[in-house]
């Protein structure tokens, strides 16, 4: 038979949150009369609002009729990327920089294919696993030098990648003048999993870094709905100058309750050039049409209506209310003497248990409180004695949850 | 600015179906009083049935209650995997062995990413142009030893892929003694482009070679529903050995009318190992839960109502829809005296134009009678004097197309 790739061999075996469900899993087997309530995984809990799930509905509905029946929607519904260049981007960009997706991660998968080899990737550290382990599929990772091996081997850095560590020292914004030359930088604001959100003037550093050692940023902003504070920019497009030197991805996922429904974009700006001359925005169309075959068209129909003036109303809603979890999740820790961070403009709260493993935390608070979370370490080495909690939950599930937190 | 990566910059410009696209759009621009009627790409063209569509609709309407919402769906719902296994395969496959994507061909474009670059691409050509572009993406291809270049150049041929013609004069199947050792077979059947079906003979002969050779078939069987001879096999698993050596793609797209729903599924049995001893299926769930999130969940319902008794007399009348528009072009092109394949168990009919050009014939055929048709070259070399006819088009456009078409 073939072989096996190396870079999917160089990949430690077993994602992160399969790994933490086949946890629980186990634990409800062995203690079948305890309710487990998550705080773990990303993934959103509440129902649909009436008028967004009406796009889904009457979307799903025009299928069935000959006048509005549709097949390939090929990079999207132009209607929807000007909607989304209009709602987000201040209608700055043409609807030909917007791309439809069936979701930020799966875009993260396939932007590595752009670059060569020769590129570095660039990650905060902690960071969502995609980056690096998109970076490893795509064999842009070079060689694991882990110090230990195993399923309980915490420690998953690999030689071709530079971590940058995002630290309570730095305020959680890395020192950007680690970035190698030729760079693909992966950042994330507001940021998953620490919950801190850049400011205008560290974006600005940022991009100003890029620029200075000819890199380009993949901006990773799936949570920006989440972000209160208007001081704080929402896209790395409030620099402006930032279109020679970034993307962005986005999803519906994380404010509209589409983790099910499956939806995202890509802004690629026309000015975004390789060292070459040639235009990223062309190759990203010829990569997107050749092995992707667009997003559900009734996603895009419910999509439309989550930007109209009801459907944003209910993304303030819904984005509000996991918001008011968070708050109640960081009130109980801090009746601990926990330290936390994020939970304000964000929906995840990182949480900080110094001198102690993160897996051990984990476990101390699923056999003990019942409660899932995601272990910190999980995120990058410098993760380790830090515990995600994810605002996403039922409120009574995280009313509970934090009872049972502050219960001696 | 990073540079480009080198297997982009090897990609011809401009993927096929965009391309054909363009030049519909420039006659439409230059000749606005003529109806154009397309046979071109194959995209659906007609309604969902009302069983279907009403899987969707529902679908749809449980997002927006809290007792169905439902978020992530991994690999795809237990129970829709199940169905498949029955529908399909018999119950001969493991729900866990099935796994739920967004289309035949996104996933055709990650699994290239299983196996190492030592691994040999090889396709029938003509193929579907995603086999040969995906290797070229993800680095498998090797040297474009094209005998011409620019926007005009047909010739797409890449140094490490292997080509087996597949011609009238095979009938359609290739030299199977042509397989290298460690290659990755693409194989398609009912073929795209060329309506032709392999045999059960055929495909144990396929499986035999992959055998000897130490090769994995990646098996297409998007058009499986269209075959309508009880004796041609629907899938590669009908032989039942393949379990060591082949993975299938399928799709909802063509037999469900699902282009613009999007969904599809991979079955990669737990007996396919590498060369190693190492568990493809593993892998495959290691790479779908890093780089994809999942199928959406309302095409994921509307899927299981298109597997029930209800849904899939309906995928019977829509695939026997689409087979009355082939045989119709058929019986034109007859009329005509043009040779012509396929159409009776596949929505293709490959028309033969001895000693012409492809793109000569489809701009004939654009500039003269307004029938976008697809030009066989751009499927491969030896499709070269040969046009590609789509079945997916409303009956009274077909019937138009026809008469043009004997019209002198």
């Amino acid at each position: 038979m073939p072989v096996r790739s190396k870079n999917v061999s160089a990949l430690k075996a077993g994602y992160l949150f399969p790994e933490i469900a086949r946890l629980r899993r186990e634990f409800a087997a062995k203690n079948p009369d305890k309710k487990i309530i998550s705080l773990g995984v990303g993934n959103t809990t509440e129902p649909l609002l009436p008028h967004t799930c009406e796009g889904l509905v009457e979307g799903a509905k025009k299928l069935g009729d000959a006048k509005t029946y549709s097949g390939y929607a090929d990079e999207g519904f132009s209607e929807l990327r000007g909607a989304i260049s209009r709602v987000f981007y201040n209608d700055t960009f043409a609807a030909d920089e917007i791309f439809i997706s069936d979701g930020a991660k799966c875009d993260i998968g396939r932007l590595q294919l752009l670059f060569g080899s020769s590129v570095k990737p660039v990650v905060q550290d902690p960071s969502y696993p995609v980056y690096v382990d998109g970076s490893v599929l795509h064999g842009a990772a070079g060689r694991r030098i882990s110090s230990c091996d195993g399923p309980d081997c915490d420690d998953t850095r690999y030689g071709g990648i530079e971590y940058l560590p995002c630290t309570p020292e730095n305020n959680f914004f890395p020192d950007l003048s680690q970035i190698p030359y030729n760079s693909l930088i992966y950042f994330c604001s507001p940021n998953n999993p620490t919950g801190a959100v850049a400011s205008k003037g560290q974006l600005a550093a940022l991009v100003a870094a890029a620029k200075r050692t000819n890199s380009i940023i993949i901006f990773d902003a799936a949570y920006s709905e989440y972000i209160r504070d208007p001081s704080l920019p929402k896209t790395i497009f409030e620099i402006s100058s930032a279109k020679t030197c970034a993307i962005e991805v986005n999803s519906f996922s994380k404010h509209a309750g589409f983790t099910g429904v499956r939806l995202g974009w890509t802004v690629v700006p026309k000015e975004l050039l390789y060292s070459g001359g040639e235009s990223v925005n062309a190759d990203w169309s010829r990569v997107q049409s050749t092995i992707f075959n667009g997003a559900s068209n009734i996603a895009q129909w419910g999509a439309l209506a989550a930007l109209d003036d009801a459907g944003r109303t209910e993304i303030k809603t819904l984005t509000d209310f996991y918001l008011g979890n968070a708050a109640l999740i960081r009130k109980a820790l801090q009746v601990l003497h926990i330290t936390c961070y994020g939970g304000e403009n964000s929906p995840y709260i990182w949480a900080h248990f110094p001198g102690r493993g993160s897996w051990d935390v984990f476990n101390e608070f699923l056999e003990k409180k019942h409660i899932v979370t995601t272990p910190g370490v999980g995120f990058g080495p410098e993760g380790e004695s830090f515990i995600r909690f994810s605002a996403f939950g039922h409120r009574d599930d995280v009313i509970e949850a934090c009872n049972r937190l502050v219960k001696v």
